[in-house]
């Protein structure tokens, strides 16, 4: 299977990090995301392992809260001494509700509120990341107002294209995101940060995509960004000591994915730092990462119980659960790839292809067209794997559905980390 | 504009049924959805009237719970003396909470649960929409232990395609929904209902598509499922007295969009329906439809406050907004066409090209691409319209951004149908 903390046990049944999953289907109901603590924390060990290893560990690892985010996941974090990266007033609002150490955490966004701003500020939070002139003269405004002096550092679009290789002049920089690099825009801006009484300009942050498998975007984005930094030393005298490379280090959604190479990344993203930073005379600045989607994993799932099965002769098979898009948004979204298992026959053969439907008054409310899984049947349990990663933080109410519980496994043992969501939840707000 | 409810008043501000958008934005905080009590009532009024003119009001006009689901949209419809469908639990929950009068719900979904069929049947709800065959032997056992008979519909595939006018053998049968006309399915189904103690088999129902503009589908679409009930009658002897032909009546989502024609819809269907049972000599059976988004409608809109506007040169023009693709999914789920003002300037020339981004931590993360709009700046209030519709009910909490509040407006005056979501809200169910 995808990941090894899958296997299937002496009855047959799937099971994630030792419970078996029918049985976890039975005890909270479905739709269920189970996740495995242990893998979730190896991740976060495997991530400071590197940054030790590579670079003296000089530096943070910040989980993208927006893969996965509720109190516990924040618990564990703090645990595991990782920072967070959260975009919103909401994120920040959870990580405060569990005390996460506030110095650890980086505020992102495209577009920050101005009670999201007081809120920031009102916290501590140890960053701030600047993505654009408007919001950081409101912020050193309320900064002022607050007589704090915040931490920022800036948002630039460096110009990358993770998937060809290339620094390139336009593409990249067509995004809602940040400053631009090659125009110009970036330099001015740290420029302008540099000028205000109540911002701390710490360092830069960039961030090159989404579900990475190379190595070398990372390493171009590391030298492009010191080269950055040394020209802001060389026109303003400040020699910033922060860089933040951002996330979007791939994870094995199918078994034709390779496995994701986090520690290659750290490994040639270092040694690209240090050759500039030598070529360059430039100190070696502290490194940030953002990993949402490889601290989550692909050792996770979702678990449904099946409905109907309707073949269509000469067409195709749908096999309907009891969740769908609400939960899952992702292949409606993106046509995203998942392995299908049907957990109580796990140890047969996966020859049956069918497209799996959700309950959803949406004919385009698939979770995955024509894959193989296991002959399924009504009542059977159906796991979708590797779903940790945004699908709780993307689920919907449509059609008044409730949002599923979610579970964390332990050395085996389960337990709840979010209810379900309830009828009455609802209609909670409604008048 | 797209709706004869939108305005512009006396200080250039856009309005909605007579109401200042930039005073509700203000007084309500954004996002927020805003809606037109007074057209959602008048588009009940429209279709209603068109079941009497065309069809002696021999029928019921159900309000598709889908397109916007709330207490208070439920209370107008019961006011308006319209029936409901619903497809899950949580919607016949809602429905339930304001008293909504059971016999005037139809209960669909191709993948109801068994909690959500005993649910129905202890609200007593007037007709379940059967989809496949395990469904009605459970229904009918769970009928059978709580000593009910059940009064059902099945969901027939009637093989029609709403864009080419067609009656076509493949295409539209491959559908998560219902039983297929064509392979004698849904015959075989009729007949196993027929068969069961504790289900009486009232009716056919069949939903050929959305966002149809054209009347003739409708018509084949009538005439077909009454030539079914026809050969139904022949080969068992039972006369089904209720067709229910679903919804799919398209709005004006764009100035280039032609304005729905509802009325048309209606008299043709009628009107078929009338040619095809005197042919038969078949009893004109009860019409039942099922409109969601036309009664909604396009008076309706999204507010939100703009933050950041980013020229990047050569390229385009990103204004930041404070909601996305949280309360608006469906550009990034099917790049959905929108009309897009700048409320505050609605005087003004829409001559500004830019592409609305939301506050998500996403690239894909926007509302409309290269939009005509008034010049946009910070601060401005920009209403996105016609989001009435699926917006609210597809919403998420991404990010962990609270969903809006919601507005309902009456001759002019607003009043608040559903609390915008606390940070308190977002962390209930987190452990």
């Amino acid at each position: 299977m995808i990941h090894a903390s899958f296997g299937v046990n002496e009855v047959g049944n799937l099971t994630l990090n030792g419970a078996d999953t029918v049985e976890l289907a039975k005890q909270y109901g479905t739709p269920l995301y189970v996740f495995s603590e242990d893998d979730i924390r190896e991740n976060c060990r495997h991530f400071v392992e590197a940054l030790g290893a590579f670079y003296d560990g000089n530096g943070q690892i910040l989980y993208a809260s927006k893969a996965f985010c509720c109190k516990e996941m924040y618990r564990i974090m703090k645990e595991e001494s990782m920072g967070i990266d959260v975009v919103s007033g909401g994120e920040l609002y959870t990580a405060l509700s569990v005390d996460f150490p506030v110095e650890r955490i980086f505020f992102h966004g495209n577009n920050k509120t101005d009670a999201e701003l007081k809120l920031a500020i009102q916290a501590g939070v140890g960053h701030i990341v600047v993505d654009n002139l408007e919001e950081m003269h409101r912020l050193n405004d309320f900064a002022s107002a607050a007589n704090r002096v915040m931490h920022i550092f800036l948002r630039v679009k460096p110009g990358i294209d993770a998937h060809t290789h290339s620094f390139i002049r336009t593409g990249q920089i067509d995004s809602k995101f940040g400053f631009a690099l090659e125009t110009g825009e970036a330099m001015a801006a740290a420029k302008e940060a540099l000028s205000l009484s109540h911002l701390s300009l710490d360092g830069l942050h960039c961030h090159i995509g989404s579900q990475i498998f190379d190595t070398e975007p990372f390493a171009l984005a590391a030298d492009v960004m010191l080269r950055l930094m040394d020209k802001l030393r060389a026109e303003t005298g400040v020699t910033l000591e922060g860089l933040n490379l951002g996330g979007g280090f791939g994870i094995r959604y199918q078994e034709s994915d390779r496995p994701g190479v986090y520690r290659d990344s750290i490994e040639i993203m270092a040694a690209a730092l240090r050759a500039a930073a030598k070529e360059l005379d430039f100190p070696l600045p502290k490194l940030y990462l953002e990993p949402g989607r490889s601290i989550v994993g692909a050792a996770s799932a979702t678990l449904y119980k099946v409905g109907s099965v309707k073949e269509i002769p000469g067409i195709r098979t749908y096999v309907a659960v009891d969740g769908g898009m609400t939960d899952n948004p992702r292949y409606a979204l993106y046509q995203a790839p998942y392995e299908i298992v049907i957990a109580n026959k796990a140890r047969e053969e996966r020859d049956f292809v069918a497209t799996v439907a959700g309950k959803c008054c949406e004919s385009g409310d698939l979770i995955q067209e024509n894959a193989a899984m296991q002959h399924a049947e009504p009542g059977d349990t159906l796991a979708v794997l590797a779903t940790g990663p945004y699908n709780d933080s993307m689920a919907s109410n449509y059609n008044r559905i409730p949002r599923p519980a979610a579970v964390m496994i332990r050395s085996g043992n389960a337990r709840l980390i979010r209810r379900r969501e309830s009828y009455e939840d609802l209609v909670k707000n409604d008048l």
